[in-house]
């Protein structure tokens, strides 16, 4: 299972920049606050906003798995898959895509790889969206359109283009390579998707989109990928009871949730740098992103008092980044925790050869007959210590394995230390206020009915101005 | 030409987080600064650790196209270019090749794409290094090596590797399947390639490897993807020229250099975060990261006064990371300037049809007949809004088109941008001291001759813990 190592958090390796071990020992108030949260904690899960607690649960994870597994098995035929989707309607697909297939899945043959060719549409870049509708044949293509209400304007005017590409491939049959994730009720998708029908998954209530990657939201395109979902929601649930456990010491999101509040409100480091040391899980932190910044990015706390609450969530890629942002995670402003994300076992590794001629150059000579893997597990361990040199406080978030059950559970200890973060926040983690305006601005610019208003305030607020240079 | 609209950023767009315009006006104390910056400037740019300037400029530029040019030729022959190296030799091919060709150039058949297919390896992971040498066979395939020692340890391991495929493939002509860009003179990669009979291009001396995309290191995988390298450089030349001017208010890399120095240490905005609202120049923000991370990252500054300077650059991409980062943006911690990156004319443009059977729904009615590109920049428009709406204060890079010339002065712009930043913080850009101690661990930890004393260090530091959960 996942587990994590905060050591490096401590005074005791970074000084002041640390916790003092006494504040999160057995019996501490922090400790003590535990509890009472998670017995809070216990009474609102699967309610209301935390709906998506019961996706990993019965009935609803059943309900979910056989309505997708068909559907899925039925998008074997298609060369491509396109999903159209932004925020949390994106994020979960392309992380999921990332972390458990291949960087190359899309240039394999169809027989190497598991399922069609993968393609997460999440902007209106009207290059990108032709470079991606170019090379997939709309006859040989399922589009997949997630959109909860059908008025997201990104993704409508996607599925408004892939329409007609449709239509005037296919004619009448179109409709037959669409998927929609939508809500089951109500709204403008499910309207289009009734008159015309289309084939649909649920975006479950209760769920926000940043909270829906284990939903059919992001479990559909991932078992159309050959993804075993199965064992991502038994990751998940096997998390979500070790975060259910009061005692602090045992409960790795409830300590990973403190830790980084404490880092973040107590010793001035706002900054939160997920760093981890394989390629496959660098776009699991654009997912982190997201939830990071949106759940707890907030003016008002809960007594409507002003707070400007919420952390930066940052990502960069170890070894990679070592020679692009080390420089300055160690010399910089010491207003950053790291948290670095180790595979202990990849599911390939390459020894480094010796010389065809048995002549070593001295220089590099150390390198030979060892392997990728551990040159890699030593600069994580050497940046570790450099980190640690410069009194840079850091965790480590270890995976056994790159595989579905451990990506599972660190979705779900993500989406639980939210939820824990919040609380210690006092702030509503499951809101996003501050997007309407930008949306409300959207459409008067659009010339949306009813939004005039709004072009008047954007213009006037931006106007002429003479300082371009 | 590229232009910067600053109007966000002054008091008047944003109160007392913007800069007062008297500040900055022709006659200030800072517009005084900037002439005597750029006379000095004058007198050393083209020299010592600013020799980067010579690259647009004769007889380097001349040099350097001539000797790149038959080697590209020679390339197309390939059906792929695999490109090995780290950081400052890795992140300036990324971007440069990401502009400037389509998203999909990999899938692209051969008579579709210009030039091979382009893959910058620049990790170690084992999984992910497999996965792309499972899809390009040796026979077929260019590798470009671009270390300036042939000693960072990254590079040199992949290179080992590669060196072996190749000679199980071709034997004695494998040599023939390299393109080395090193130093031209002495070095581990140099030696070798004389012994093998390797050819080189050369990284010139005096140029850092996080200055060097305009110097052989990015220019020769982009001229053999077919981008137009002599553009790039005249668009460098462009800026270098209008960037030599006194006047702050004619020279955009004093500008911005003057901005961003003043919010990072004046105005507590020390994150700058660059978003793009265009695809193709998302990953220009990760070569942007390296430059501005590790140039202005330092602990000491020239009179060897603690100083722990530098801003945290921050990627993000418009209008997807609406959906992510902007409820952080507007409501968390006023800590962030915001530089849009924004195109006035896309390659192409996707018009959003009206529906089929002439019934529109009536939520998305709006976008019916509008463009993409419209959307595209309704959205930045919202966004610049949203963001004043928040008194956050944000500036607008534009670009005419993303096109070699733009892209040229772009970087161009950033380096010149650089060196203004390091004379105003009183530091030196050019080296990166924090970077040794992690390499030098790295060495420790491999068993390399001579650095047992690293591996002790590390092991002391790190030590047995039982911090886990």
């Amino acid at each position: 299972m996942i587990t994590i190592n905060y050591a490096n958090m401590l005074s005791t390796r970074v000084g002041p920049h640390g916790l003092d071990e006494a504040r999160i020992a057995p019996g501490s108030a922090a400790a003590e606050g535990i509890k009472s949260l998670t017995q809070s904690l216990a009474k609102t899960k699967g309610t209301n906003w935390e709906r998506w607690y019961n996706l990993w649960q019965e009935p609803m994870r059943s309900e979910h798995v056989a309505a997708i597994k068909p559907i899925a098995k039925d998008a074997q035929k298609y060369e491509n898959l396109v999903v159209l989707g932004i925020g949390g309607s994106a994020l979960g697909n392309i992380a999921l895509q990332s972390a458990l297939n291949p960087a190359t899945h899309n240039l394999q043959s169809s027989k190497d790889r598991s399922g069609p060719r993968v393609f997460v549409v999440d902007n209106v870049d009207p290059v990108y969206l032709d470079s991606i509708l170019k090379v997939c044949d709309p006859k040989k293509t399922l589009f997949n359109v997630v959109s909860k209400s059908g008025e997201t304007a990104e993704t409508a005017a996607q599925f408004m283009i892939i329409r007609e590409r449709l239509q005037q491939a296919l004619g009448k049959k179109w409709a037959s390579h669409v998927v929609a994730i939508t809500d089951p009720e109500k709204g403008t998708m499910r309207t289009i998707c009734d008159q015309e029908g289309i084939t649909t998954l649920p975006v479950p209530d209760g769920v926000g989109g940043r909270f829906s990657s284990l939903s059919p939201v992001g479990l559909f395109s991932a078992a159309c990928a050959g993804i075993d979902i199965e064992a991502m929601l038994d990751g998940a649930k096997a998390m979500d009871e070790r975060c259910s456990n009061e005692d602090l010491h045992k409960n790795p999101a409830a300590m990973l949730a403190l830790l980084l509040v404490e880092m973040g409100t107590r010793k001035g480091k706002p900054n939160h740098v997920m760093m981890p040391y394989c390629n496959s899980l660098y776009l699991m932190a654009d997912w982190y992103r997201q939830l990071w910044a949106e759940s707890l990015g907030k003016k008002f706390d809960l007594n409507n008092e002003i707070v400007f609450s919420g952390f930066t969530p940052i990502k960069a890629l170890g070894a990679t980044d070592q020679h692009s942002q080390v420089q300055l995670y160690r010399e910089g402003p010491n207003d950053k925790v790291f948290m670095f994300l180790e595979v202990e076992e990849f599911d390939t590794d390459i020894t480094i050869p010796t010389s065809a001629d048995g002549k070593g150059i001295e220089a590099i000579e150390y390198l030979e007959g060892q392997s990728l893997a551990t040159l890699l597990s030593a600069e994580k361990r050497a940046t570790e210590y450099a980190l640690l040199d410069s009194v840079r406080p850091n965790m480590t978030i270890q995976f056994p394995k790159v595989d579905a059950h451990h990506i599972g559970e660190f979705i779900a200890l993500w989406q639980i230390a939210t939820s824990y973060a919040g609380l210690m926040l006092n702030i509503d983690p499951y809101d996003q206020p501050a997007v309407e305006t930008g949306k409300k601005a959207t459409f008067g610019l659009m010339g949306r009915e009813g939004y005039s208003e709004w072009l008047t305030k954007v213009n006037d607020a931006l106007g002429e101005t003479s300082h371009t240079i």
